[in-house]
């Protein structure tokens, strides 16, 4: 049965790359796994049948018969435990050595990342959002910092083997690389070119870029419009 | 081998019975296993040995023989699938959603519920975080809604089985529930009480309290002091 996931058929300039269906897309590429997916226009995802399977009306979702599952992070572990690619080693150790880098990617690097989205994109022009960016950067750096002493000068975070913690973790750190906030750590910019250059991943996003044939509903367009003029 | 875990002897009144070793507690306590616990002064989290333990310089980790884990999420998967409790359920799909779950309470309800304790514990005080407050409680009370109507007259996230999904939504929502963030919506707030009910985390609750035997060092008296005469 061919498992079928949900995207957008649309979203702006900046998050084109970044949806977190790239990150099912990936893990899926990685296990050799066909899909499907089902595109969904802006503003479906908020409104039912969707919100029926993700209750936060959010995308991705992951459909295999009667299984229905959201969050990207659950998706990859399940695609790794489903269909192999290597994404979980086998060995007991190993294996949660590599959960622990899926939850450190999403539970510890992440939330700082986004802040900075939230900063400089979604409140992009509130009064607070420039006097409180060098605490979100400060932050950031933080946890960058200690990413990068931790990784050193390994290929992969728990040696050379690539693991979901890995795809996970290069996924979260992708979100800021284009804003330069990696240039500090050149072995995080290696980390992430490594991840970005494993074909799975160049396949995934392909994908992901070839299933934007939609367009913009109009209050969204407005939206994008003020954001611009505030530039 | 009993396992060994990390946690503060001291933390700011604010953080007692919050920090996440109460997760890992939580579970081993719901799978019956015993568990030491390795102390840490206020700042030897920052240096080793305990970074050679946790990159980030935090609470908890999780020691059993060779196997050194940190992330609590993930500690918390590694003791439902050791040591059983029921936290992880044995039927696949059941096995996935209680995942999809650990997954929805660390990345999808936690960091908007961590950008309140930034605000109004974290920086308490700077000129923009009164402004932003309003903001910050709009992104949490979207989050709390949708997942009160998930949840509606649901015993359990996923029915009437307690999983490890529980365990960590339980957890993260009791960051805010003594803010009353959770007070509009009543089955969230007999959904924490139902997890704060169980013997398991009761026995876990009074571990954590029980250990508060040190000290803080002068600069996070200080800190204190000073946050005091900001309220």
């Amino acid at each position: 049965m061919t498992p079928v996931i949900t995207a957008f058929d649309w979203v702006p300039p900046f998050a084109q790359g970044q949806v977190r269906d790239l990150r099912v897309r990936w893990a899926l590429e990685e296990a050799g796994q066909a899909y499907d997916v089902l595109y969904l226009a802006q503003g479906e995802q908020k409104a039912p049948p969707h919100r029926g399977r993700q209750p936060f009306g959010q995308v991705p979702t992951y459909e295999e018969g009667d299984l229905i599952l959201f969050e990207s992070g659950a998706i990859v572990m399940h695609v790794a435990d489903r269909f192999g690619g290597g994404l979980l080693p086998a060995d007991p150790a190993a294996r949660a050595r590599a959960i622990e880098w899926m939850f450190a990617a999403l539970n510890t690097i992440e939330p700082p990342l986004m802040d900075h989205a939230i900063a400089t994109i979604f409140e992009r022009g509130k009064p607070w959002s420039a006097p409180r960016l060098p605490a979100v950067l400060e932050r950031i750096d933080g946890r960058l910092g200690e990413l990068s002493r931790r990784l050193g000068e390994r290929t992969w975070l728990d040696g050379d083997a690539f693991t979901a913690g890995d795809l996970l973790m290069v996924s979260v750190l992708r979100i800021v690389a284009g804003d330069g906030l990696l240039a500090a750590y050149p072995n995080l910019v290696a980390y992430v070119a490594r991840g970005e250059g494993r074909p799975a991943f160049a396949r995934a996003l392909a994908a992901q870029m070839a299933g934007f044939t939609g367009s913009p509903p109009p209050a969204i367009l407005a939206w994008l419009k003020a954001q611009e003029e505030t530039t």
